[in-house]
């Protein structure tokens, strides 16, 4: 649709191969990890600095033409879709690490690092990223969504874990959202206003995040119980008890038998809670006894790092191993977070609507901040299946904001939970997002269609 | 100046009383605590209620009046200033705790409940709220200037505390900022937004806060060293080495003279820092061991829960007996946050500065976060002396800045720090601010001449 535009000729005369129209790379540009519909761009461009975003976002300005920012491509809640196509800004090649410091704890990366790329980094000098999604994601894309994972209960999520972004405008002008200093007063929180903006208010080209010491002690444990209630019921109690956990982890049996499957692994077909604790020696053992006191129920212990490290590369690919249950399917994952009070009912609730779906999911948590997934594996060619899984995620999303919940913990919004954001936040505050999207892209050309429901 | 206006007629015909425009009472809601002059609005009302207060900001929008929301009036950067007339709009008696939640953590309050009353009502239960700017402010006031204080380094700011927001809108909507979920990642993080924003966005209502259970176990001390340097440096170290500390804070040895003469206490005169620990008893016991190991200095330990209270109380009243040193003076604080690596030369510079403006000031910090104070009592009469204040708080806002840090870590910029927004964040990030503020408030009649420095 902007194949004539003189932003693609000059794009094209600038920068060479580095802006493509090849229809593969479009469509790979066009899709996340699950069910949502490809919805390719016009053409693709791979950014290699700041200043290139801000010439490309100018140009595109110019001829109104959207632009969705890209990084590992692992939305799950259609944040990629070329609604009304445009050119798809991939940041992947901004993947320097900018600057380290020890003492301060906290670094600088291009956008397009990734975090495990991050952490490779950052291990000879006894530092490490806690933000964890299951994906590979990249910071940039991590910071977009506000990202969290398994390590949110102690360490938080890039809410709290970014200190700075350098954005691109939609007029191409670029900002720091902030210093360095762990806090301010001074203005308005620019940088939480891009936290989370899902590439609607601007394209991050830089995070700076807080980073953390590698505990000097750390222990990994797996916990079988006779049902998921009691398994929920032994998190909350965790929590509720003020044990600071590092990790606390629900996985239902059928989970467990999945990711014994995908993974390799023997865990107990059982459902499971996983634990991890980090601190000092005695720090450590004074949690897990607390836990133990807590959960009476059998503990097996990751005592090696491999082991550990091999339990939680299996956790982390807990939506590939539902997705290998069947050959062929798309994932769609719920993504509700309540009040750990209300985690028990709801994980309950949860179990009672897929029983009654007939579907291939299973339930995962990230209890400790009670937040947890029900991951389909769906045949996105089955009208009638993808419509019993709308229902479940509809019923899950009004269950939680009914009792003080979100519709989304960690995956955001994108299109894919849109028809959900008046119930959660009411008609003035879905007003004052509006003005905030027309007030710092008047022209709507940064990735259209997602968040904001229509008015 | 809007006297004869129809909204100051129907504000006194529906309120009677609890609409003023008695002198006394506009003059003590026109200034802070410091040297700021004062500016009185032409009215006050003291709300009652969410409805009471959009009923009045939608009269005082309709003939365009300012209204600047007011809280306990501890304003360190003339926040209150009504520089252009209009309406203060008093919250204290919005002081209803509306609901607690134990087994979440969390809690809903009116905006004019103070810190102190919060945790006087949460002790009973266990729990306590751990933002504690130096004086007893209102929480709707903490929330608004995104206040922290000595427990930041181990609990954050009022940016990491507060879960949700209830704000009356610009135009009299209004609307709830987030749920009660410890995380979520639906649309823009409207709760940030208003933290910080100091009036200017919209008047916020009621908080919902993150509560903290009160620890098993806690020790104080307070640690003496030869000289200012040693004790910076001590302060880093214990930091860098990655101690979960609560609180460390340096007083340097004139404000540890002026404290023990205003809050009739015995500590030795030297540089100090004071510490505070927080835990299970091991954990205490080893935190302890490790920061004594650390830091080689002279301690001594504060261990009834009385002699704590009595350190930290005076502790908070630092500000009051600086000023109580020189009978008459006016406060002026200088709020710079760094990088912990750019701290030690930080306070140097500082030390240096306030040698040379010969003045009554002494430092203070947050040692933890990068944060510190010099406290000055100035002659608000004398033109000379506080341009000498003037220009040691600008040197040291341009060091704070050209090192990666900011002009303020907890104060707030009001009126008295916009004249450095433009070197702390650049033209175009205050261009996207002003954009935010002409979007939510059109009129500017929100607390205007604050936070945005002029075109």
């Amino acid at each position: 649709m902007y194949e004539q535009s003189e932003a693609f000729a000059a794009l094209a005369a600038r920068y060479g191969s580095r802006f493509s129209r090849s229809q593969a790379l479009r469509e790979q540009h066009g899709g996340g990890e699950t069910y949502h519909a490809i919805a390719a761009p016009d053409a693709v461009f791979f950014a290699e600095t700041t200043g290139e975003v801000a010439d490309v976002v100018k140009l595109c300005a110019g001829d109104g033409i959207p632009i969705i920012a890209f990084g590992a491509g692992t939305s799950l809640e259609g944040h990629l879709a070329a609604s009304r196509g445009g050119l798809s800004l991939d940041l992947t090649h901004m993947n320097k690490v900018l600057r380290i410091s020890p003492e301060d704890l906290d670094c600088t990366v291009e956008a397009g690092v990734t975090r495990e790329a991050l952490n490779v980094y950052l291990r000879d000098q006894g530092l490490f990223f806690p933000v964890d999604p299951g994906a590979n994601a990249t910071l940039g894309g991590m910071a977009a969504t506000r990202a969290s994972g398994t390590n949110a209960v102690r360490y938080g999520t890039m809410r709290d874990n970014v200190l700075s972004l350098t954005v691109v405008l939609a007029n191409g002008e670029v900002i720091r959202t902030s210093s360095r200093a762990r806090k301010s007063a001074a203005g308005y929180d620019l940088t939480r206003l891009f936290v989370g903006s899902e590439g609607t208010l601007g394209i991050i080209t830089e995070v700076t995040l807080r980073l953390h010491g590698i505990p000097e002690a750390t222990a990994a444990a797996t916990c079988r119980f006779p049902d998921l209630a009691s398994a929920a019921q032994a998190a909350i109690a965790v929590i509720q008890y003020g044990v600071p956990i590092a990790r606390v982890e629900l996985m239902e049996k059928r989970l467990v038998d999945y990711t014994n499957a995908y993974s390799q692994l023997d865990l107990g077909s059982a459902d499971t809670l996983l634990f991890e604790f980090h601190g000092s020696e005695k720090g450590v053992a004074e949690q897990v006894e607390t836990v133990r006191g807590i959960v009476a129920d059998e503990f097996s212990w990751a005592t090696t790092p491999e082991e550990r490290s091999r339990l939680w590369k299996a956790r982390h690919n807990a939506f590939y191993a539902v997705l290998a249950a069947r050959p062929g399917a798309k994932g769609w994952a719920t993504d509700i977070c309540v009040p750990i009070s209300e985690l028990a009912g709801s994980v309950a609730l949860a179990r009672d609507l897929v029983e009654k779906a007939d579907a291939t999911a299973a339930i995962l948590g990230h209890v400790g901040d009670g937040n947890f997934h029900v991951m389909f594996a769906v045949d996105p060619d089955d009208p009638a299946e993808l419509s019993r899984v709308r229902a479940v995620n509809a019923e899950l999303i009004h269950h939680a904001i009914a009792v003080g919940g979100t519709s989304t913990g960690e995956h955001g919004i994108g299109s894919g939970k849109i028809e959900y954001m008046r119930e959660e936040f009411g008609n003035a505050a879905i007003a004052l997002m509006r003005a905030l999207k027309s007030a710092i892209d008047p022209q709507g050309i940064l990735n259209p269609d997602k968040i904001l429901p229509p008015i």
